[in-house]
Parts: C-alpha cells; structure tokens; sequence
C-alpha cells in the first residue's frame, strides 16, 4: 500500500464512501486537498466562485443523486459564506459533508487574520462536527463524516475540519463508510391506528404529504387511491424538497404559503395524518394570525416521520386500507395548454413554461411571488420533478440548478428566479457556463422586493414614504440581467411578451447549454 | 410624547445615540423596523443585495466615520451572509450594531423553514449578543448595544436580535447610549519600559505600529521620529484598517505577507515595542516554518494595546525621549512619477495610479497578489488613506469602498480588486450605483486565483494534472467585467495597456460616480 497524507486519505475515502462530487471553493489550507484530488481519481471537482454556489449545488446534488456530495470550505469565512444555503439544504433534508480547511493544529491557537470561532459556526449549522486532529485519523473522521451525513431515509449536515497539517501530515489510513441502513420501517401499530383514523373520518380527515411521501411518484399515486377510497383530503407540505408532476401523475395541491389561505385550507380537519411531514406551521408570525395552521383541537397522527420509511408506510396503509392503486381513478385528465401570447403575467408564463418544457425536466423554482400561481397549470406540461427552497433563505435556485444538473445527467434543468433573490449567488452562472450544463434560467424582473411589498401589509406595518419605497425595491438602477449573465459567460436574451418567451425557453432547451430569459414582468 | 413600537422606539433610540446609517437587506421580520426608518429621522437607509455588503460596507464606515453603522440583516440566514465581512470588521477592530429580525416570540418555538441556531451563529461572530424579550425593552436593548459596539479606541460586533413582535408590540421607550468614554491613558511605567528598551536596544529594538499607531498621522511622524533618534527599527503591521500615506507623509514599511520575508524583516530584532500592535503571526502556518515571526527569544514589550490610547502614548513616549518632530528630519522627499506606457504590470499599474489619484482619495486594497508591490510608488502619490482587509476573508473590497464613500462624503475612493476576490461580494457594484458613490473599482483581471498558485508551493502540495488547475484558475469562461459592471448599473472600461489605465483613471475620478476599469493582467 502507497504512504498516504492525511488529504489523500481522505479523498481515498471518500471515493470508496461512493462520494464522487466535490463543489470546491478552495484557499491555502486546502491545497493538500486541492493536491490530493488531483492525484486520486473518483472524486470529480466543481469550482465556485462564492461558497453558497458550493453549499447549494451540494443540496440540489443530493436531491437528485440522492448521496451526498462534498463540499470544501476555507475556514470561518468560508463556512459563512456556505451557511444560508446550508441551513435551506438542512430543512430539505439533503445530505452534504463539509470538508473546511482549518490553520494548522500548532497556529490555530494565535490569533492570526483568519483565526475565528470556526466550531461555534460549524455547530451553529451541522448536525455533526468533527475536527481532525492527527493524519492518521483524518480517514477514519472522514467516513464517520459520510456515515453521519444520512440518517434513515434522509441527509444530514456533516461537517469535517480539516487542519491544514492533519492534511499534509503522513500515515493517512483510507477507510469506507458503512452502508447507509435502510430507512425504518413504520410499526404496524401506527399504519392501523392512520387507517381507522382515515376510515372513521373521512373528509373530516387529511393526509398529509412530506418528505418522501410527496418526492416518491409511487407514494402519490398510492395517497391519491387512499384519498378517493376513504373520502379523506390530500395536501402535500408548501415546501417540498422534490415532487414530481405533469401529465399522467397525480395533481397533489400544497398547503398556501399564506396563513389565511392556508388555515382555509385545513379548515375542518379534525385529524391530520402525517406522511412524512410535520405539524403545519406558518412561515412568519403575523399580529393576531396563528402559527400552527391546523385548527385548534385538531388531531395529529404520525404515520411515517420524514427519516422513516414513508413509502413502505403508504403501501402499507394502502393494503390496510385494501386500496389498490388505479391510474384511471386517480389522474384528472389536465387541460391542453395553449400557446400563450401578448402580456408576460404570471399565467402566460406558467404557460409558456407549460408548453415547452421537455419530458423529464427538473424545475427548481425559486420564482418567490411571480411562481405562486405556477401550479395548476404545470399539471398539463410534460412530466418533471418540481424542486422548491426549503428553509425561505434565498439564493437557493441557481446553485440548487447546478447540483440537480450534475445529480442528474442528461436531464434538462429549468431554475425559476426572481431578480431579488437571484442577485445572493449569481456566481452559479459561471459554474454552468464551465461545467456547461444544460440549465435554463428564467429571471423574473418585477425590479422589486415584490414578497416584502405583500408582506409589510401582512405584518400591520405602514409606509408612506421614499425611505422604505428605496428598501423593498432593485430600480435606480435597473439590473440587466442580459449583461450580467454574459459577464459570467452565459448567453442570454430579455423577452417582453409572452411569445418570445416561448421561443426563448424552445431554442434555450434546445441548446442543452446555459442560458439566461429576463423576463420583464 | 408619541407612543412608539418596539422598532420605532430602536430607531429614535439609534439616531439619538449617533447611529446615523443603516446598512440593509430587510425581509418579513424586519419590516415594521423599514417602517420605522420611514417614519422617523435620523438614520439614513442604504439598501444592499446581498447581506455581505451591508456588513463590510459598516466596516468601512467605522474606518473612515470613527462611528458604529447599523445593519438590518434577516434571521439566521441573513447573518450568514454577513459574517465573512464581520469577521473582517471584527479584526479590523470596528464597531457596528447588526439589527437581526427574527421569528416572533411566540412563533420562534416552531420548526418554520426559517427557525435556525440564530443565537448560535450570533455568538460564533459577535462580541456582545442580546436578543430582545419584550416591545418595552427593545430602546434600552438598542442603547446597550451602541455601547457594546465601542470598547474604548476600538470597535466591537454588537448584535441585537429583535423578534417580530417586539418591533410591533407597543410600549416602546426611546433612550440614548451613553457617550463612549474616552480611550484609557496608558501608565507610565509603560511608557518609561519602551522608552527604556529603545533607549538601550537602538537598531536590535523595533517599534511596531498597529492601530491607532498606523492610523493617525501625528502617530507615524512621532514614530518616525523616535526611530530617527533611537535608532530602533520602525515597521507597522502587514494589515492595517487604515493608514495614511503618500506625499509628506513618513514611509513606513508594513511587515511583508510572506513568512521567510518577514522573519527576515524581523531578524536581529531582540525587542518589539507594540504601539497598538500585536506579536506578530504568519498569516497560514507552512510545514517546517514558525507561526511567531519575531526571532525566538526576541522581548515582546507593550507601549499600547489597540483599545488603549496609542497617540497619546506615542506622544508621550516621544516627550520621555525629548524627541521633537521635524518633518524635514522623518521624511524622505519621494521619487517623482512618471507616465507609466506599454505593458500592465505590477509596476506600470502602481504607476499609473500613483499619477492620477486624487488629494486625499482612499484606497480600500484587496488587490491581493497584483497589488502587493505597490507600496513604494505610493509614497509619491497624493496624500490619501489605505484600506487592507484585516481578517483573510475575501469579497471585503467593494462592499468597504462603499462604506468608505458614504463615511467620508466628497472624498475619492479607489477600490483595488483581483477577479477573484471582487466576485464574492459583487453586488456591491449596485449599491455605488444607487448611491452615486464616487468609487473608481479596478479589478485585476489575472484570471485565476493566483494567491493559491503561490500557496500551494509554499505549503509543499504537489499538483500536476488538470483537476487542480481547474480548481486555480478562473477562464473557461472568462469573466467580462465590463458586462457585469454594466449589470449592475455601473459604467466600465476594459484596458490593455498603462496608457489607456491612466486615461480611464483619470476619466474615472473626473466622473466623481462609479466606474469599474477592468486591468488584463
């Protein structure tokens, strides 16, 4: 067996833990890392040029490879800049191992430039932490990192710190992650007491979809048989980390993002079956409205936590129930979709996206207001995985495009922005133009904070004045989404009516290379 | 008197105690705080795209103001985002107060997408973090936390989290920070040791300005002069947050990056007198060479700690040794500048801008390895103030130039960028562009990281192969600094040779509005 350092077992390591992405951001305390991946095949490098492209692509990696990817982080900084995107990969349940850079184990004690609360951060973010402190180990943490980097049938945030001179020190010693345990199976006990619960209830009932009970196609199908047999509503959670949908699938609604829509929505509901999801809870407090959505006095029952086995618990629940699924019953025929023309609206959009999207696309929306009214008629396109940010800190798309592209190779990518939000981590745009991946990016350019404008009046505050107008809106100046793409080397085109933008997502598809729609609405 | 809420009690509470600015990226939580700043005078509103502008364009107000700014920042996220540049703050000694909105108090006990470990990543970053309980207490919160931010000559990393509720609960009550007390005097027998030790050590002493002592032009002549009395060696710290320079100022080497350059400046040192300095340590540890660059042995004497009163001690250390200062006697008459022509280099570009820069322009420096030979065609320049990025964590440049435009109204700034370090936080081009901030942005446009090129001989990794080269360099595509300026509303130039630099700097400070000059390098 050939000497290896610490990064080198490590990325040995890694390779044989069948971790084989690495969305990099490297400094000087990776370059034994940065050498190591060089010399080591099965680990393939993205670069970023902002840590929360890394951190970001590794969610939407993992939500489409389904394992986790790595991602390596310089220090404190780095890891900050890494978090907001971790915290949304954390509440979609993604798997990710962080490999951070550290000073070496002897000059992490001065006080040098970069010296900083690096554990606290790590904690603040990571359900595990573990900082190396000998070569030798440094293989040995690294498969304890990628076993900890799952947890049933869902991810976790690992992270790995990695001091520099545990990296370049010798006697590193390659190990493998065990196998990942199958996800528990739910006891019969809770699919019987779901059963007689959905059974006694009816309509007074709802299942609710979370986790892999609204990601899985075969859960679908078999919630909406459950549905139709005991009468009970089906809603899948507002966020969901995957859902796929189109023609021939089950058309699922989600809970509103609004509180009073929302509480409208389970209005009613005496007893709530959890499918992998969890208690309702709004996305802000506002004065006078409630955090949890079910009705006061609501029941709740646990069929499937999301790291359970929800799929197993759904087919298990069927047969409880003596459901059999049948395509007929369950798929509404979906509207045709006609050519849209004339005024970008949200509807024409969801239309044009409607009509050209190709069969098998991932969709990942982080289109925020304009992509609200995006569903009913994105049950007429062609089917596709639906991929949403799941812990509201925005900056999400772009990066999450980047992972779900290079998760699922071949497929087409179509990532919904609004202009606020796309502007966290444009820099995902360079990552697509190297890795030329074959990402559509629809910009959305309503030139404001249009979420806050709503949300100002929702939370009872007033304004009257240019001071907060300056606040809620990205005019004065205009962003030119067409430059900015071009200076990440991305093509790109601005549309005014709704048939260019047709024509504009047909020859971007068609492309299978990054490009960038403004569309002025 | 007006019953106020929670958030208009901060803001009459922040204007009271001379917080006059607001760095902002508000979202839900934060709104009746916009509100407020809408409604109440006193505290100017800039509103940035990303979070890590906000925070480094407060650090680079403190720098040129002297005054803590606030941030408005968004839940866990949103200080995530800033925490790489309050990092740099943090080192750089400034002092801000961040705003953070969170969750309601009542909302905050529940899994919502944004629920995070707030307090967590507060703590990892922050010197002072309270989290206000109830509307009532939240001007008195605000007052503590305009006080945290100063620690007498430095400043501090206030964070003050204000749930939702308590910005909208009534019963708000307005109070003014204590005004900061003055920086401690240091003893005597501190003064008496250094004067002592340069007195009987002469060139085996130096005296290391950091601080307040790089800081204040007075300082550096006293030093200057001392060290022409004493004989000591007179150095100031590789990294200062501010440093006066140019014509008919003293020349006074900073401590070079590198560590074998710098335990050569070192040599023969047996004392170091700090003057708001600290023991010097490399920046990274390197296999085989020291984290403590001053000989081993060498005495490590305190004049002044960075908090404490480093002007007056200077002053005082110069009265002990009946040193008077004569500039004719401190300062050397700088070479002329000429017109730099033909090729961009390191040199030509000092050159150029040596030539063109304003009368009292500041230069926020983040031009990372181009920039580091600068320094001597500097002293030729006019009088200006220089910026350094004080905590190693990259994309501090733009978003402090912004900050630095805003804190010094009228004054020039030049913003020094490499490519890859300008792209971390380029959204701060859009905030110059709503502001009309007089910065010229010149960005280095060498095409990869070079830094790391250098650091990974200097840590001893070995690379050969293209994975490694990819992880370096940033072509493939080529970022076009022109279009991303034009994105962000920001008129650019690309140039090609030293001629065409000094045209467009010219042009550039003429305009007295943003422009970027991207340099092929």
């Amino acid at each position: 067996m050939i000497e290896q350092n610490g990064a080198e077992s490590l990325v040995t390591t890694l390779a044989a833990s069948h971790v084989e992405l690495c969305f990099a951001n490297p400094g000087t305390s990776e370059m034994h890392f940065v050498a190591a991946l060089d010399r080591i095949p099965g680990v393939r490098c993205v670069l970023a040029l902002f840590e929360g492209v890394a951190t970001g692509a590794a969610d939407g990696y993992w939500r489409m490879a389904g394992k986790p990817a790595a991602t390596l982080l310089h220090l404190g900084p780095g890891l900050g800049n890494g978090w907001a995107n971790l915290h949304n990969a954390r509440k979609a349940r993604s798997g990710i191992v962080n490999v951070v850079g550290d000073h070496a184990t002897g000059h992490v004690h001065f006080e040098s430039p970069l010296k900083s609360d690096l554990n606290g951060i790590a904690q603040s973010i990571s359900h595990w932490v573990r900082s190396s402190q000998r070569a030798t180990d440094v293989g040995a943490d690294g498969a304890a990192a990628v076993q900890a980097a799952r947890d049933g049938a869902v991810g976790r945030i690992a992270t790995l710190v990695l001091p520099a001179d545990t990296a370049w020190g010798a006697g590193g010693q390659a190990h493998q992650a065990v196998a990942p345990e199958a996800a528990q199976v739910v006891p019969p006990a809770a699919v019987d007491a779901a059963a007689q619960m959905l059974k006694s209830m009816g309509s007074r009932a709802m299942l609710l979809l979370g986790a892999a009970g609204s990601r899985d196609e075969r859960s679908q199908m078999l919630a909406a048989a459950i549905a139709a047999k005991t009468g009970c509503k089906l809603m899948a959670e507002f966020y969901n980390a995957r859902m796929p949908g189109g023609r021939g699938r089950p058309r699922i609604a989600r809970l509103p993002y609004a509180v009073d829509p929302s509480v409208a929505a389970l209005a009613g509901v005496q007893a709530l079956v959890l499918a992998g999801s969890v208690d309702p809870i709004g996305f802000f407090a506002y004065p006078g409205k409630p955090s949890q959505l079910k009705p006061p006095g609501a029941a709740l029952l646990t069929l499937a936590e999301p790291r359970q086995d929800v799929p197993a618990a759904l087919q298990a629940l069927a047969d409880a129930l003596d459901v059999r699924v049948e395509r007929d019953l369950v798929l509404a025929a979906p509207a045709g979709v006609t050519a849209p023309s004339g005024a970008l609206t949200p509807e024409s959009v969801a239309a044009a996206i409607a009509l050209t999207l190709p069969a098998n696309a991932i969709v990942v929306d982080e289109a925020v207001t304009t992509g609200r009214a995006f569903g009913p008629q994105m049950a007429a396109a062609a089917p596709h995985d639906w991929l949403q940010g799941m812990g509201g800190a925005i900056g999400f798309g772009l990066p999450c495009a980047v992972g779900a592209a290079i998760g699922a190779p071949g497929r087409p990518v179509l990532s919904l922005e609004g202009d606020g939000s796309a502007m966290y981590t444009l820099q995902a745009l360079w990552t697509m133009a190297r890795e030329s991946l074959p990402v559509v990016a629809v910009v959305f350019a309503n030139r404001r904070y249009a979420i806050l404008q709503g949300e100002l009046q929702g939370v009872g505050a007033q304004i009257s004045g240019q001071k907060a107008v300056d606040m809620l809106t990205l005019d004065r100046p205009n962003l030119d989404w067409v430059a900015l793409a071009k200076g990440h080397g991305v093509a790109a085109v601005r549309v005014e009516d709704a048939g260019a933008l047709v024509q504009a997502l047909q020859r971007g598809f068609a492309s299978q290379a990054p490009c960038l729609i403004e569309v002025a609405i």
